[in-house]
């Protein structure tokens, strides 16, 4: 049996131990797990820099190395995620949608684990902590698979994960991490269908199609977020002015972050020159489509523009007719993530909430919203953008399922 | 463009306007079915004809024939299945999980229809007018993919259902069927993500398993159940001969008929004799385990037995040392469908309920309860076994997702 196996089948085995626990329990461990990331702090640190003069060695850029370097803050970081992770409501248990039949059956909903979730990402390595006290605090075990620039850091997070979870009641085996980084090993767990109950990619388009492609497992795909805002003629110049630039400079690396700015032929005139203004007092680099560029001076946009997700201090500008011209550019381009119509016209709002299906739809807010906390869910995994299962921020609640518990009397069916 | 893809295309299309129309129009819509359905009646029988000729000059077994033929009764169920469906409230637009953030932004949930769903099934054809109303009703399109033995009965009733669907609001492309039934095409439809949403697979385990391996569209997994019935030391022993008939022999042809019943050994010789006897008298073939036959003369039973889902006359039974040994069997053979445990101890039907993981746990009942109709849904398109999205029978509402509506006021995020 091969290693990857082994782990697969001994996490399936405490998940049935782990989905029993209650919160007590769980948030014990997780303070377990937070105690022993601080006593092993100098040991992460030190596996880290190795991992990063690979990665200097190697010449990678440096945005990548600095998502990948671990140092007092970011552990301060992992440590203040796990008592955020402690203070959320475990929703496992929930009992819901609960009736009493005519002959006296009880039939309800309960809210359950759904058992172990295998996580596939790329070099932050801080996530090895986050996805992993997120997928125990629902009761899941959890099947990591970080990549290779990041493996020494992951390892010793895991090891200092494991040592925590020794003095909790979370079995330790309740997480593993594949340590060979070999693409093959990712193909075959893509497949272990009988003991993974759910993949989720984390990282680029690259990675989640791959995914997408090769899992018989059920994969809930996050992230990539080509966002838009559509700001109608009857909408305030100021106010929008500001939304765009939150949507697009607040955080500009994040899969929230607006990436392409319909504008109502009606009202580009007035509201682009400044626009362009503010947006380029803060660095971003505008370009735009013919009659954007008749209008302010800047790069002309490309059809690759309307199709990329820049992550990147970059914005693309259309001016488009109508409302329905922008909500075809959005069916066309957008990956369901988030998109924003900015209108004071009630019956325009309304077609766009209707006719747009994204994970999040807004009326005259910035796209930055979209985010578990800022949902209210504490933290989440990432933000699906599939239409199975969850949509949107995944917090606790979206890592679990439900079973039907039905409660009889000796009942036979007529 | 092959003609699946044009298929697909116009399915993805019509989705867009099939999902703005309000419960009228698509009530509508489904009663000129049902009157479509009447006037084209003959038609449809002698197409059904054809298919049932085929059959028999193959020589497929009688059973089989029996599924694939249609007569008066049969599409008269029809018909009153398309009454049934328009009676079922639309879930589509319903909002919940609202709430108004401190600064003002309200985020909900809205349910929204999937898109477009793939069915895959075998020969019953009245499954093409049953999956289409549902899928319908929840707003989706719908592209099928019946068994070649009903491929003149599909093409009979789909026609049918186009023609009534052109007195009503609903595209007459939002249905259509793959008349091709070369197993590639199948293959072909399980990779069109671009415009398939969902895939559902109703038939036995080898189509499903094709499906759950090839496909990268998401799956709903639905149908194979075999299900448990543990007869606890405490239970009421006439009580429990009776559910255990009515799991067995009320329609064992279904998915949540019982295959296997575990017996406590205390309670195995008070109710075996009469268990046979009562079983006997309905032709229930009983294959026991060593324990079993030296209790009662019954067929002895393999280890084959327990991993079979027989629909049909036949139940083996387990005698095991306690409830553990019942929860062991039940996690290594069952399938997720439907489980029940037969006790008047309360600790014992808790262990039970909180350690079995499937679709359906109940607690001194019928597993035949696992249905659309006895669950309050009315109708449904199948039990699902999976854990993602839905589990337990698959209604209208199970054919929906959700979308976030965020209603600002020119917010930020901070």
């Amino acid at each position: 049996m091969s290693e990857l196996i082994i782990k697969a089948k001994n996490l399936k085995e405490s998940s049935n131990i782990l989905k029993t626990l209650n919160a007590k329990q769980k948030n014990k461990a997780i303070l377990e797990i937070a105690k022993s990331i601080e006593k092993n702090k100098e040991y992460i640190l030190t596996e880290n820099k190795k991992d990063v003069e690979i990665a200097e060695k190697k010449g990678i850029k440096k945005s990548l190395i600095d998502r990948l370097a671990l140092n007092e803050k970011r552990i301060k970081g992992m440590i203040e995620a796990c008592k955020t992770v402690v203070n959320l409501k475990d929703p496992v248990g929930e009992m819901f949608d609960s009736f009493l039949r005519e002959d006296g059956l009880r039939i309800s909903k309960v809210r359950v684990p759904l058992g172990v979730i295998g996580i596939i990402y790329e070099s932050r390595p801080n996530v090895t902590l986050e996805a992993t006290i997120l997928a125990l605090k629902s009761g899941n075990s959890v099947l990591l698979r970080g990549g290779s620039d990041a493996i020494n850091s992951n390892k010793a997070i895991v090891k200092a994960i494991k040592d925590g979870l020794g003095n909790s009641e979370i079995p330790i085996n309740s997480i593993e991490l594949i340590e060979n980084t070999n693409r093959e090993l990712v193909n075959e767990m893509l497949k272990l269908n009988e003991y993974i109950d759910l993949i989720i990619p984390r990282g680029g388009k690259g990675l989640i199609d791959f995914v997408v492609k090769n899992s018989t497992v059920p994969v809930l795909e996050t992230g990539v977020g080509i966002c838009h805002i559509f700001v109608d003629e009857s909408a305030n110049i100021e106010k929008s002015i500001d939304i765009i630039d939150n949507a697009k400079t607040q955080r500009p690396g994040t899969c929230n972050t607006v990436e392409t700015v319909l504008i109502h032929k009606n009202i580009a005139e007035k509201i682009l020159p400044a626009l362009k203004e503010q947006l380029e007092s803060k660095s971003v680099e505008i370009r735009g489509c013919e009659k954007t560029i008749s209008i302010i001076k800047v790069k002309k946009a490309t059809e690759e523009d309307w199709a990329t997700e820049y992550l990147d201090l970059i914005l693309s500008i259309k001016i488009v007719e109508d409302l329905n011209e922008a909500i075809n550019h959005i069916k066309k381009y957008s990956t369901g993530h988030s998109e924003s119509i900015l209108t004071e016209n009630y019956l325009n709002a309304m077609k766009f909430v209707n006719e747009i299906d994204s994970a999040a739809v807004y009326i005259n807010a910035s796209t930055r919203f979209t985010d578990g906390g800022e949902f209210g869910m504490g933290a989440e995994m990432g933000i699906s953008t599939q239409k199975m299962h969850a949509r949107g921020p995944v917090g606790l609640k979206e890592l679990t399922t439900y079973k039907y518990i039905i409660q009889g009397n000796y009942n036979v069916r007529d």
